[in-house]
């Protein structure tokens, strides 16, 4: 178990990512006839407590100082030179009580070696050091980050520290250039995200070998949570577990505090598995759909397989120039021309196209960037407007698609009671809508199937390695126990010689 | 497994918790010749995104409105009548959005019934519906939280919402009666902690029984948290797992993100554990120590028995009237004299106390009151002091105990290099010191035994449920494979007939 644990994590991953920032920062510096001086300063996250109390939640590093220094530990800043390249450290003075309670503290050279830096000091000296190091005229100058999260709509916070008063700010340069960077994955990220996939990938097969009726929705979390640590090192999911079955299923972020994967799995169940493993802050954003009871009903294979359709389609088109729009519009086109022919729905594809059916049934996106957030930033850029139809408004890009991102392709088709009951009582979406058929569906809950997708030159790579077909995931139930047999009839065996 | 899940939760706990606080308070107005008008306020806990992203961190509930209200959703607020003792919960209204992203959304009714309050209103209705129910003369009184937790140093924020400035405000007089409430368990409160004391203890039990050479340290925290969730239910541990191994055992508080339980186990290793699991928001905090390959070698048997015996100690005196700050000296006593005997130590025991030798191999405090939090407040109250000697200064309480409180008790003996440095410098420490026996110690680490006690009439029930001698320990690692070959052998048997 331990001898082919997870990989080594290469660190110079984030040297290549300091180097790429500061080329296109550069380029844009130049192309604004703007000198090349001033620092890139981040300040990386801190650990918080639970509201008054000392509980400390478990540190996760903020993501855009994740991707340029990859420091693992909380109260680092990072600067880099803009002028030469170089990069500084700044980590946090630990009192002698740090010794005692929390870890020996470690020299500022082990910091330098691990995170392949220029150079490191400590916080309460990045004014001297700045200003030291500064070559422009003037005041030394910061580039500070500062901008919209278009997922959040929630602002970055730029780095404050005591003498900051001493140095020229610019909020404006850094957010666009580093959030574009972060949309384009080197080789080494792209190694990342595919081993968070594979581990992943992996667990999500256990958890379906594992599910039979009678066990509890958090239950299949935790088979997935023991997957992805015990045998990948991954201490982080990418996001909070979704283990839906049965009506659950069609509430796309099921799992939260308020609705905590505690439902029994029920004969007849669906269950949608939306589970992805972080590894060294990067994700991997993973749906699988099947039957508790291992084998799928006529109602189950028509939704399921209408899903994979779009999945499939989908992912035969992706390739550097295609628009994100139109490949969300080409899964529902799928879904609904799938439901149409399983009877479902009535009338004429395109008319449901024009009137936006598609979003009654698969209200989210088709997908998103995926990186150091599951989310990854960069879906609008600065002037560019979100669509406002059903559907598409709810798409975090609208991109065209060029070689180097990562998206997930994650169609889904949910019988969502208000959706459904608002389409009802519209006049020209209730036309469509065979009454009798969908009343089958009311109680079914949806389905999502969800991979990792890198665009390559000319196609792309699917990072996600799960069988997707109806007879793959019924040959998993099977051979899930198959397999059990197997290596139980060798420990026999054994023993009997 | 799902057959003989978690137990019930029995919400009334909440009900008798605000009837005590109730009843607390209005002695405490009595007491003051103040109004029996009023109401008490709390503002539960908001879900919170990761930085700028809309990466959602699981929500738990905050512990003084956990306490009061059981409440597991985000953004309620919570009103008592001081004059009625009648309770009244106020729900966010969520939007439409929220049922097809996060689930069905509830009627205030759903919630009247499961939280057993007075009545369950909408939070933009606080102002209209607290001004109706108020009796008193002038504008409505609200009691708000605001006060100091003594083991963060940080103040509780009180209730705020729109509309506020209509009403008197008290910021004083609400925290120190709360506080000193949760100090005192109901049997209700006494049955969740007692429930995830056994689960933890059965925990690690099987991670014992799976501790082998060459498993990495992070291993050992998935054994548990699989245990936890997958038999238990639980989805939160207390705090931060620490699997710390080998010298790392010497870190009191080890396993956070800088210090990621991310050792290799080797052979003649110590190991400390300290995991506890949580259910509905109550805390167990367990600790074991025991060598990695499963045989105490001469010298952990030397150290872990030295705790061991300061640990049945402290048990065999704790009752109603004892000394926490005595029960610490007698565990440091016992540490001291055991080491003496052992030869580490040189000299008289009572010139070792008077020195305060203890807190070299003992930084911590003996143990901590338990609940909702693993520290949970109250080892303060206002007016009392902390103490200022070496290691007493680190004691989160000094009170006398009285019957209904839970602490746990959990000796150290540590070997850290810092502590030991200093004291080696220090004339007066160093004379107890045998060099030549110390440094065969300065890789051990350390042993830390930790169980959660509850104060009787007449002395103390121990709520965890351990192997805590040397042989027991041994024999969990013998019979943890005993226990395997003898279900195996069943199976076999089995495929045999």
């Amino acid at each position: 178990m331990a001898s082919h644990g997870p990989p080594e994590i290469a660190m110079e991953l984030h040297a290549l990512s300091r180097a790429k920032l500061v080329h296109s920062f550069r380029q844009q510096l130049k192309a604004s006839s703007l000198p090349l001086f001033g620092f890139v300063l981040l300040q990386g996250g801190e650990e918080q407590t639970r509201y008054c109390s000392d509980h400390v939640m478990l540190f996760r590093q903020e993501s855009f100082f994740a991707y340029l220094f990859g420091v693992r530990e909380p109260g680092f800043y990072g600067a880099i030179d803009v002028s030469t390249g170089k990069s500084i450290l700044f980590a946090p003075k630990l009192s002698e009580d740090y010794a005692v309670w929390s870890g020996k503290i470690k020299p500022l050279s082990s910091f330098k070696e691990r995170y392949m830096v220029s150079a490191v000091h400590y916080t309460d000296e990045i004014t001297k050091i700045l200003k030291t190091h500064y070559r422009g005229p003037g005041k030394p100058l910061l580039y500070l980050l500062s901008g919209l999260n278009s997922d959040s709509n929630k602002y970055s916070i730029p780095a404050s520290f005591e003498g900051i008063e001493a140095f020229e700010k610019d909020l404006t340069s850094l957010h666009p250039i580093l959030t574009e960077s972060r949309v384009f994955k080197s080789e080494l990220e792209l190694g990342l995200i595919k081993y968070a996939n594979d581990i992943s990938s992996a667990a999500h097969i256990e958890v379906m070998q594992k599910t039979k009726v009678g066990l509890k929705e958090y239950q299949l979390e935790m088979i997935f949570l023991h997957h992805i640590y015990m045998h990948g090192g991954c201490r982080h999911c990418s996001y909070t577990c979704i283990c839906a079955t049965g009506e659950n299923s069609a509430i796309i972020h099921y799992g939260h505090a308020a609705a905590p994967n505690d439902r029994t799995l029920e004969d007849g169940d669906m269950a949608l598995m939306d589970m992805g493993a972080e590894y060294h802050f990067y994700s991997s954003d993973v749906a699988c759909s099947f039957p508790v009871n291992g084998k799928f009903s006529d109602d189950q294979s028509l939704v399921y397989n209408a899903v994979l359709k779009a999945h499939n389609a989908v992912l035969s088109e992706i390739k550097p120039g295609v628009s994100w729009i139109d490949m969300h519009k080409l899964a529902e086109r799928h879904i609904l021309e799938s439901l149409a022919k399983g009877g479902v729905l009535v009338g004429e594809v395109d008319a449901m196209m024009d009137a936006r059916l598609g979003a009654v049934f698969m209200p989210h996106g088709l997908g998103h960037f995926l990186g150091i957030d599951a989310h990854d930033p960069g879906g609008y850029p600065q002037g560019t407007e979100r669509p406002t139809e059903p559907g598409l408004k709810a798409l975090r890009t609208t991109r065209e698609l060029k070689e180097g991102m990562v998206l997930t392709v994650s169609p889904g088709c949910y019988f969502n009671e208000t959706l459904l009951k608002k389409a009802m009582e519209d006049p020209t979406l209730s036309a469509f809508i065979n009454n009798a058929a969908i009343s089958r569906f009311m109680r079914f809950g949806g389905v999502r199937i969800e991979s990792d997708v890198h665009v390559a030159s000319n196609g792309c790579e699917n990072l996600t390695d799960l069988p997707r077909e109806t007879w793959e995931i019924e040959a998993v139930f099977v051979g899930g126990s198959l397999f059990l047999n197997s290596a139980f009839c060798l420990l026999t065996l054994d023993l009997l010689v």
